[in-house]
């Protein structure tokens, strides 16, 4: 009988894993078990879909279950949730939920991928109340949708102001509503250094949001209809018909905790380059898994889409018996267009650079995207570098519509090749009056720090 | 006294040659010699000038002669026209027009740098009629734009289909004038390869200008008023009121040859990586000089804007006597944002690969430039490895506004870092659903590449 290779979840890690496996080994029989009711879809595109850009939700399905069956035989479970793995049977043990209904059946495998992504943290042990959301996934965005859709509400608060907090903070500001916005920590992006980070919050003003750095949410508080009126913060209570929990993400860990697989230090599964688990037949991918910096070298875990698609594919070419191989580590390149802005990061952010060891010094300028005399669309460059070697560290950009994103690329580039300043200074660049600056401002931060 | 360093030439490469001396060398003296009206002007802007979109044309100046004078304690002579190089003196004789007069002096240096740029290829050898322009330099552009101003042109002929004769078309569209756009080549834009070309003839054509690829210009027919009237070409007579040569460029050596400096292989002035000549105290960089290739190391002219300014920093830095800066070469990185599309190069094209003797497989896709519930933008990526070692040697593309110049960047410094397909496959960019694609195209076409 064919191979059996099981998958457990079934958004980017673990369908890009099947697609691999299915091109590796055609003859194994695949099947992706998601607990959710829809598989395959851009989790990266719920803001836009609450911000009412993108509608109705199902335009976010990448592909249908059809498609995975019909072009590459893969069978996709939706509503199965698995409930626990059983090693040493091979066997998973999956419950189906399904018309209400709820059954239990056993799955065995040869090769099991766990690509159980991330769970959303949630701002305070209480309970929530009616107009207390997240918005992470398909199905908690669906209910925030339906929340907003079936009742006029007036003033929201969002906890947290990471990438998603603000991307959610803009889809409500869309949607007509007043929104607060509470940080515990003193600055937007807390995966970006302070000072650059900051650049963004007169577009976050100009917008009508209002930011409150350096607030705990520390609950809430409903009205006698039972729904939600106030969020309570350190910094007193703040009046909300809507709160959207956007504190963040922690990797789903609990089944292959539960499983006796190794955990890393940050807490996420524990994987080597070729993705494989502390158990011979189990690999892992994507959000719920911890992987390295490229930068270095260390444990890091950062859920991105990016790393989660290419883990996957790593994990289900090995999985499914191919050449080698193997996953180098990430970057933690992440970019965000919000409020009219763009801005991004590659790379060690001042902090990590400091915490991992390294010496570093920073070059920061504001420069032109492109000539003069040809627009005035503007980005403000960091970049962060080690003046023992001078190399390359890390480089984080805010900056006009259209001037941040494939920059970053740029840098990343030269970060994962080990790039010299002076290299760096000397790269040959594309320039059109219109489209770059002569020098881009990269190349002008290199120079400026050489010069030091 | 003082130590004095010449400069001939004040567009890019001269005025950063200067400006990077002045830092080098706070005591010397250092004169720009301009033989045209205007120095520190971007060139690359005439195109948009001529357009109407950038307006008056004293926009394009960078920085104005007291801005050198007073902020660089840069001596900036427009109206100068070097005649004669006179190594064993260390003096230039010098032509100065002023006031509709010229008189001669000569001036002594201690390091010349000689910036002199390139000089516009003619389609015929045949004297212009009035209604023959070309638009590479201020002055040319000055006279084309006064022409335009002064009479109703309607029908143009546009010579030569590079980057600047399709600017030039576009322009002259811009301006209402039916367009014919002739070239002897059979494709657009010869420093890409044909079948990535071809692919902006749609937009071309749908712009209204009339493209004749495979024609030979071989002459101007005047009328009885003295005006053009018609070009003559291969395929006849082409009726129009205005001509515009953009044939190209050669390098401007014709003091330097005098001078008895050696001229490369491709008769530019050879220079080695100090961008010194084979006279000591002469350097020389930008349009008329001669490069290395960073792909192939062999010599190569490529007379682009961005290589200029960086040639010249380090020419001025050299003969001010700084530490030793060196030029590492070129990969003929350009690009061009033209009628809606955006399209350009990086490292070698088919052609050149195979003429400089490496094996190269191409792999072209066309692809989202974003997530497909976001938007609709599209790029079609072409390619160029060396299967032997799976290196990058080049990358093309063409696409929608905004997807081209800096994913070419991330490919400019993948080829310089010599970065192998499995490499970029695995490279951590940017990703959001509205500014980049996942898996990027790049990195799909590495995935496609390392699967054949």
């Amino acid at each position: 009988m064919s191979e059996r290779i099981l998958i457990i979840g079934g958004v980017a890690a673990g369908l890009s894993a099947a697609s691999r496996a299915r091109r590796i080994a055609p003859r194994a029989r695949i099947t992706v078990l998601e607990r959710g009711p829809v598989a395959s879809y851009g989790a990266c595109g719920l803001p836009a879909f609450l911000a009412g850009e993108i509608t109705p939700q199902e335009r976010l399905i990448v592909h249908s279950r059809e498609f995975f069956q019909e072009q590459r035989r893969i069978e996709v479970l939706t509503g199965h949730e698995a409930l626990e793995i059983l090693p040493g049977r091979r066997r998973v043990r999956v419950a189906v939920h399904q018309d209400g209904r709820t059954q239990e059946r056993e799955l065995d495998y040869d090769r099991l991928v766990i690509a159980t992504g991330a769970r959303s943290r949630r701002a305070c042990a209480q309970p929530p109340l009616l107009g207390v959301h997240q918005g992470n996934t398909w199905t908690q965005a669906k209910a925030l949708e339906a929340a907003l859709a079936s009742r006029r509400h007036r003033r929201a608060a969002v906890i947290g102001a990471g990438y998603i907090g603000l991307e959610m903070a803009e889809a409500l500001r869309r949607r007509g509503l007043e929104v607060v916005l509470v940080e515990r920590a003193a600055a937007l992006l807390g995966r970006l250094d302070e000072d650059l980070a900051a650049l963004l919050e007169p577009a976050v003003s100009a917008a009508g949001v209002v930011w409150k750095p350096g607030t705990n949410a520390e609950g809430w508080e409903g009205g006698s209809n039972g729904e939600v009126r106030a969020l309570q913060t350190s910094a007193g209570a703040i009046p909300a018909d809507l709160v959207v929990d956007c504190s963040g993400l922690e990797p789903e860990t609990g089944l292959a905790a539960t499983a006796g697989l190794r955990l890393g230090p940050t807490g996420a599964i524990a994987v080597d380059d070729r993705q494989q688990t502390s158990q011979f037949s189990i690999f892992a991918a994507g959000d719920c898994t911890e992987t390295r910096h490229r930068v270095t070298g260390a444990p890091c875990w950062m859920p991105l889409a990016a790393a989660a698609v290419k883990q996957g594919r790593v994990a289900g070419q090995n999985a499914a018996g191919g050449e080698m191989a193997r996953f180098p580590g990430v970057l933690g390149t992440l970019t965000v267009a919000v409020f009219g802005r763009e801005i991004g990061r590659t790379g060690l952010s001042q902090i990590e650079a400091r915490q991992a060891g390294f010496d570093v010094a920073v070059e920061q300028l504001d420069a032109a995207a492109q000539a003069g005399y040809s627009g005035k669309r503007r980005l403000t460059l960091r970049m962060l570098y080690q003046p023992s070697t001078r190399r390359l560290l890390g480089c984080q950009m805010i900056g006009d519509a259209g001037t941040v994103a494939h920059r970053l690329d740029a840098a990343a580039v030269a970060i994962s090749a080990g790039m010299r300043l002076e290299e760096i200074e000397m790269l040959d660049l594309a320039y059109a009056p219109s489209l770059s600056a002569l020098p881009e401002p990269l190349q002008m931060a290199a120079h400026n720090a050489r010069r030091r």
